[in-house]
């Protein structure tokens, strides 16, 4: 299973809107015989990978999974069923999957006489699918709010001016956590007011291949020459201004992983609906004494009131050449 | 020197107002005849120390000392008069003695034939007594601000409430600061309105025997049954709301190290005037959207004349039994 994870995680794997499985083919004596995993939307998933590379010598074998086979027929078939017509002994799959389409696969394997087992490592192979796992269970995309601060938790001057409160460092990381995720999400007034251009950009500053998708919501009619809605990655209005409806409209969408980068009151407003899951916060050794605030009002009147946060991680970006060293906090809700 | 360092920098050895300082006595093949170390004010200095061990085998060392010996009769008398009287051949010291009433010492030695050698690991020397030096060179305490802060800047909610914004660990770790300066400082409206005791707990948060000078600045009158009078350590109270005036006055008491804990204003009028050497934040993973900033107005108006600070260290206080983690930023002006 071990090594099925690290088939999953793979690197360059681009994510969602699939699960990342990894799958191995072992031989009675441990021995493994072949392995497969899956790259990506309309690509062979894991298990075929593995079949396909092992061909009559699957026969007999045990298929160790990241994730219960799917019993689904998408863009390619059920692995169940592949499992099945391959002549598979045994499968042992880590997560189970709760997928609406996809569930049934663990039920379908035993009614045709195969040996099930589930569980192992379940917790490391949902880790290794956050996003996803989170929206097939909650029905709505997985949110990571990223603010930046100065350390009297401003996120502008008075005169609106923030260009640069965070170092480059931390920009250079925020866009590998933009990366990460299938959907940046800001509010229409950003748009108009800041303009933005919302794509992730490698460490020379150029747009890297595959870009999420830029959602703007809001009611306000956004001016055309916008930078959010040039051509370089696809942009979408979502035409509220209720988190839970833009999350809606998103779900829909398949999307399950939002970078929410919006200002205070966009923010306010999703930590107020409880639809934030993960706080990402670059803290810069900074003080303003006014200005804009990093999180507009949450109607929290006293300390015990507070909207607790549980850290996962700090991480110390140093600054380089006279370049402020900025600190990332990386938490969730308790 | 790397031994005389070590010496002066034994455990315990109380800080201010005297320099902590290192000395060895060194006989030609380089093996040590002796060491010494002061130990506080009224004790013998490093030189003293390990002339007295040495006793007639002194004649003829080399005396390694982490600071420019004094030329100075206080409680003790000069250690150039001293080293000179025990025949010492060869004085090799770190830090020079920039103050006023002990500087010379080098100069009292070579005129009596002994070769001197200055700077060897004057930087390590230095940063042993921070404050001792800061005070020296500049004629005021060096100043600590400490605050703790809210993700968004907040220091208390909207009702005042601030119990507790920093988690156990990092109000344990706000005790050990404290015991290293001399003085804590706080603004006559925070007796007034939080009644803090200002003094420095243990971790059963029993008082340690060393105490700060408590110092309370402003033009308000103390109500008499304010914790800060209590006879657990001594209090001053400085009659005036301007920081550079309050300075002068612990400098004329002495005093090296001050450790600002007053609120917003205070900080913030500190921060103005450009008194603030040093600054401890503590930022808790917490949100409230609303309440008291952490530093008041400091008329800026725009990013680019943000106070900027240098981060010499980061330090993460793990939370234990469900208390929250916090975050320790270490910084200085640029």
């Amino acid at each position: 299973m071990r090594r099925a994870l690290q088939l999953a995680a793979t690197p360059g794997v681009p994510h969602g809107p699939n699960p990342r499985v990894g799958c191995v083919l072992l031989a009675d004596d441990g021995t493994e015989v072949a392995e497969g995993f899956h790259r990506g939307a309309g690509t062979p998933h894991a298990e075929a990978a593995a079949l396909a590379e092992a061909g009559e010598s699957a026969r007999g074998t045990t298929a160790v999974v990241t994730l219960e086979p799917c019993n689904h027929t998408g863009r390619t078939g059920p692995c169940a069923e592949a499992l099945i017509a391959a002549g598979i002994r045994r499968v042992v799959h880590a997560a189970s999957d709760q997928s609406s389409v996809a569930t049934g696969g663990a039920d379908r394997l035993r009614a045709a006489g195969i040996e099930v087992e589930g569980g192992l490592m379940a917790d490391d192979a949902r880790a290794l699918n956050r996003a996803w796992t989170f929206a097939v269970e909650h029905g709505r995309p997985y949110v990571t709010w990223k603010f930046a601060t100065t350390l009297d938790g401003r996120s502008a001057a008075a005169d609106g001016t923030s260009r640069w409160v965070s170092s480059r460092a931390a920009r250079l990381d925020t866009h590998r956590l933009r990366a990460e995720c299938d959907t940046m999400l800001v509010g229409a007034n950003t748009v108009v007011v800041d303009d933005p251009e919302l794509t992730v950009r490698d460490e020379v500053d150029e747009p890297v291949a595959r870009q999420p998708l830029r959602a703007v919501m809001g009611l306000r009619d956004l001016p055309a020459d916008r930078r959010v809605l040039n051509d370089r990655a696809e942009t979408v209005q979502l035409r509220t201004r209720d988190p839970r409806e833009a999350l809606e409209l998103l779900h829909q969408r398949g999307r399950q992983h939002v970078f929410l980068e919006g200002g205070p009151t966009l923010a306010a407003a999703f930590l107020e609906a409880g639809l934030v899951d993960e706080v990402v916060c670059y803290v810069a050794p900074m003080l303003l004494g006014a200005g804009t605030s990093a999180v507009a009002d949450l109607g929290i009147t006293t300390i015990a009131e507070a909207l607790r946060l549980h850290v996962d991680d700090v991480h110390v970006l140093q600054g380089h050449d006279g370049e402020d060293t900025n600190v990332r906090l990386t938490m969730r809700r308790h």
